[in-house]
């Protein structure tokens, strides 16, 4: 292997299969995989949940994670939210020439550690290269297939007085990679709660059934973006206290400084989940047994009183309505 | 819906939504896409086929197709390669800021016009957009699912003996966009071969059984790197007879200006095909069904005489060693 990605990387040819075989095979060996044909073949007699995502975090490497291990969390936990058990996932490289390829390899170790992890393996994959300037270091694309293991979930499950849970602190992972970028103006001991969600997403879906109505993973554009997707169809409203909202004071500093809100920016190892008000007790012990939910909460509830609308409470008993994200707060936090 | 891509329209709020509901759901409409929710559920009751590809191709028009077209077919193609029958695609769209709407537009209608003629849906996807400068337009990647329809397909299949088929004339796609990029060097009436191949390579498994031992359509260093991963394990050679090989006039005249082999050129739109030497003519018949495989021809054999070396051989009886592709011959040219 050379020191720098070039283009020949990219071509199809030799070097293409340099990299595949010393690099990225060794590192993500199974029998789907080694088969290197155009497609894996997989066995699947169940209902499937099927998913993509692709990932221009800037800078590649952030503090509590990278693009890698972004990549597998961000599929794994997409599927995961829709009552899935991840399973298999693909994996497309899109690499700017010039990538050193120490970083490549750094990349793909987190791509292996975070499917060792999540209990899923990568089964196929593609990488291409683009010219120096044509794109930004690396970009990654990871499909994922998974078995459906809930039943049905969607916002059109919600029902008034539904109680809204967060598994833990907000705003973690957007924070960090701001503050990446933003070494010179601000220093904080802060790392991204990038994580896969896959196991307490299973637990939540297998011990509540038909009390648990949706999850989902609060990613672009934050808490306050997923919650307003939760009401969409205008049925209900949801009201969330601002003092039980997990928020940790690294990221309210830096938020602060920065001109962020925690409230919309995004989590990776986080989730919201509307239960039953009956099952919240339960939905709070369930996520609390795992070692990303411990800061799990509950923080609001399913309203008639505005529908459509998500009002944010403060402490002094006023509230304001917080309208999904406009505009791009955050440009490539995942 | 404005005229160019902003970063806003990745921020995961508004402007995303816009882009996804006015522009993309009106054109891939399913039921599956429709819930919008982070993974698609969908069923499958079988051996699933899983393949993924990203797409890079530069200029994103080129005569005979675009970005879209080529990611609906590449992954399509590469499901069918491996014996599926597709019938699920995710799409990632990585998008530059400054992108023409119009451009998108037309674009996400390739996409559709190849997906319906293929038989596929889409039913997941992604959004982002990246500053200008750190991309090129649009990246895009296709991931599919198809359920496995053939007995095993793969080069561990290969014979002595065995006859080598392509489904039409080689080089075609690599030679347009090469065309398309050098336009003040070079004219002439040139189409990419770009198509889907699911109906053809169906066609193929389910009538020849087990006298077919594997396919792959040669994209990315095109027939003589496809050739030689047929016999990479090193049991057997091919040996391929030049006379036969169908290459356009067009195609020749244009790789003689440009300075390249079409050997070696990309097709999107032909398959190579490895059968046993009694089913070649039966091979041939059902690949002349079909529009995409009026051209087909035998082109060679699977010989014991120079095990994992790739001979071409000339109309004056003279041969050539056709190693893999070394270096990029033509960047992006998918």
């Amino acid at each position: 292997m050379d020191n720098f990605i070039t283009l020949d990387y990219g071509s199809g040819g030799k070097k293409t299969s340099a990299l595949i075989s010393d690099m990225i095979l060794p590192l993500l060996k199974n029998e789907a995989l080694e088969e290197l044909g155009d497609g894996a073949v997989i066995d699947g007699a169940e209902r499937l949940v099927y998913s993509t995502d692709s990932f221009v975090v800037s800078p590649y490497f952030f503090p509590g994670g990278d693009i890698g291990k972004l990549s597998v969390c961000g599929t794994v936990n997409d599927i995961s939210m829709a009552g899935g058990e991840p399973k298999f996932l693909s994996l497309g490289l899109i690499i700017e020439e010039g990538l050193p390829v120490a970083d490549l390899q750094r990349i793909i170790d987190s791509i292996r550690a975070a499917a060792d992890r999540a209990g899923v393996k990568v089964v196929t994959g593609d990488t291409k290269v683009v010219e120096r300037g044509r794109g930004d270091g690396i970009y990654i694309n990871t499909s994922g297939i998974g078995f459906l293991r809930t039943p049905r979930l969607s916002p059109r499950m919600i029902r008034e007085g539904d109680a809204v849970l967060v598994s833990g602190t907000v705003g973690d992972h957007g924070t960090a990679v701001m503050l990446a970028r933003n070494e010179h103006l601000v220093q904080a001991d802060l790392d991204s709660d990038c994580a896969p969600l896959n196991e307490m997403a299973l637990a939540l879906g297998k011990q509540l059934g038909a009390d648990l109505r949706v999850m989902r993973d609060p990613t672009r554009g934050g808490i306050a973006t997923t919650l307003n997707e939760f009401i969409e169809d205008g049925r209900y409203g949801i009201e969330i206290m601002e003092k039980d909202i997990p928020v940790l004071p690294a990221v309210n500093m830096v938020s602060e400084i920065l001109g962020l809100d925690p409230y919309y920016t995004a989590c990776e190892g986080r989730m919201l989940a509307v239960v039953d008000a009956k099952a919240k007790d339960r939905a709070l012990e369930i996520l609390h047994g795992f070692a990303d939910g411990t800061g799990a909460a509950v923080i609001g509830e399913v309203t008639g009183a505005h529908p459509g609308k998500l009002v944010i409470r403060t402490p002094m008993g006023g509230g304001r309505i917080a309208a999904k994200l406009s505009g791009a707060q955050l440009p490539r936090i995942c």
